[in-house]
């Protein structure tokens, strides 16, 4: 296999690991429908998730109660238009938190490119070396 | 569900789509049989993932050239013994630029407290907001 195709494929596994981050984070900013999401994947992040990949993960994340929906019917087809609810706020959070954790513990592994940042620059408060 | 059983859940579907990564860089730093990857996983990241997980994943990651073994002949029991290949560097190297450039776009949708780091202690050489 070509190394962009296999470098591809790597993406797209990461990526298919963050999905429900990303859609919460994408509800909370702005309710939208599911054709909306994909597109936004794949302009933020330049991965092609289907509607076969995005409809049942809109769909279970909604039967579990962190999404909502709504139709909107101004338009010629009408829409399910989804947007978080507070759990989906807090599994949100906890999510991302959860990420940071993972992110400080691979910098801690050696991956030093990668690390939790932002308020602190970057710089992690307690560098614990556990190996 | 409780919360903290909840976001265990998380963490442990995220850790999944990280664990090729983590795999291969414990292996680049030491050689080490299967049984210290999955006691290494435990310790630096706090979640248990077991044999029926972590040896299917080390003889996919060999089958693939990523990863050689040699058996360890010093033990009571012989032990394979892992080790990186050159194959196994590459995409090492490739799945952390992945992760970096999928981390910046994080960062990018809003979810601010994570992003890449380290060289340049965090700051983004050229923040662009994709939204």
């Amino acid at each position: 296999m070509p190394n962009t195709q296999k470098m591809r494929k790597v993406q797209i596994k990461l990526m298919r690991g963050l999905l429900d981050l990303v859609i919460l984070q994408f509800l909370k900013v702005n309710p939208m429908h599911g054709y909306q999401v994909i597109t936004r994947i794949r302009k933020n992040f330049g991965v092609y998730f289907g509607p076969s990949t995005v409809y049942p993960l809109l769909g279970e994340l909604e039967e579990k109660g962190y999404i909502k929906s709504q139709w909107d019917l101004n338009n010629e087809r009408p829409r399910k238009v989804y947007s978080l609810t507070h759990d989906g706020q807090s599994l949100l959070n906890g999510t991302e938190e959860s990420l940071n954790h993972i992110c400080r513990r691979l910098a801690n592994i050696g991956l030093n490119r990668l690390s939790f940042s932002s308020k602190n620059n970057g710089i992690p408060k307690n560098p614990q070396r556990l190996y």
